[in-house]
């Protein structure tokens, strides 16, 4: 198994989506990408803002292309601002520091993509995240 | 009625891989924007190369930007490339002049959103989004 | 097999080098990426320009992007130079439409990356990458 | 001598690897740069990140951009934060301000290029470096 196919990623958003609903969270919007950090499916759920494709991209793909969740780029972020800022100008894709971005790896720990959650708190985003990897029946970075 | 939600964005992907499936087309990728073109919904078939969610954005986003479908923006890319090079360089979004770009309008003609397919022929891709406004019960621009 | 190892990469710029010294070509630069389009292994020969390795990677990302090789993307380009340059400025990654980069896939057909060379003429180049990706005992896409 | 030849290069690489192996370090990613900060060599070892090229590329690059090391341009960005985000901002290449990027100089202190190293602490990013220079027989900054 190398990629996150079509299926996989519409039951983790789904299973992110019941974790926001069952938990009362704001609207969200999920994205799950592949290893690259390219999308595979979004969804924006009514009443979130419009700038929500970007930042769920840069959850996950930050944490893709730096190889840890996007809970520890928003630890790197404020013990050093600056390598933050300069790691997020020179990627080639959004990069956002803050929890709800979750790599997701196949039995090996290899990187088979991320999803990136927002909409709610950083800790909730992560909460929909993992919820809608484990209802995918995939498993998260550890 | 303002926007196209969620459920109908769904409801549109569904339709324009329906219409895939039984014309036998390429793996498609669809996404449909709100009225301001960002994203609401994105879904990338098994098979589709990477790149792909930036031409889908592109056709869409690039149609609601000019007001026009992304047919009528590849045409005008081919009488005036100057003007389709500089208007693309300006825009927010990415803009793809080629067919596959559809805007969705509510009863008075004013936009909603709009959709944008890729992965087959531009004819194919075109054919593939009104499918999907239709099997939403929208109505695409005329 | 889901990616090509930094072995198999260094295996295949060096058979690409040693193309370009059995053929007697200008000095080459060869990028080997993976199948999202980042950069595993570059080397760019003595005497080569130093704008090789964003045209290297073009070639090679630009091909896994829109899924066909960087020649196919050179014929699109004649055809349809708007939609190249459209494509070119969307995409999250150089896209250089000549001879050069091709993709490298699994017996299953799944796009394990991609090598892109630079610095002959195109066919050269192209002929190069292949004989790269055979000597490392990988496949080229059809 | 004016410039870091390709084999040279490859020993640059070879020597931070050897030294990442002895150490026990992460897998590590080597860009070796020429004096303008453009690409001569890069690898990145098995399991690395996909962003690597991009950190390394900063470090090398931002240290000769500014001629100091990238060491130095961490404490700019403690000491100085909006001097070294319009620096990032304006720079031709990423800019990465932390230890690992170290340029390399003829004896006469000309600069002929610079490494860069990213995967570990930084600190051991730059004993990687410096391990890299002095295996291909050249001589860092002091």
């Amino acid at each position: 198994m190398g990629q996150i196919t079509l299926s996989q990623a519409n039951a983790i958003i789904a299973g992110a989506f019941a974790k926001g609903a069952e938990a009362r969270l704001n609207p969200l919007s999920v994205v799950v990408t592949d290893a690259g950090g390219h999308l595979i499916a979004f969804q924006r759920q009514d009443g979130a803002s419009f700038g929500r494709a970007q930042i769920a991209t840069g959850k996950a793909a930050g944490a893709l292309a730096i190889g840890a969740s996007s809970r520890r780029l928003g630890v790197m972020a404020e013990e050093r601002p600056w390598f933050l800022g300069a790691f997020t100008a020179s990627a080639p894709h959004p990069v956002i520091p803050a929890a709800g971005g979750v790599i997701v790896v196949d039995a090996s720990g290899a990187f088979l993509g991320a999803v990136g959650v927002t909409g709610d708190t950083s800790d909730n985003d992560e909460a929909a995240a993992l919820a809608g990897i484990a209802a995918a029946g995939l498993k998260a970075q550890g």
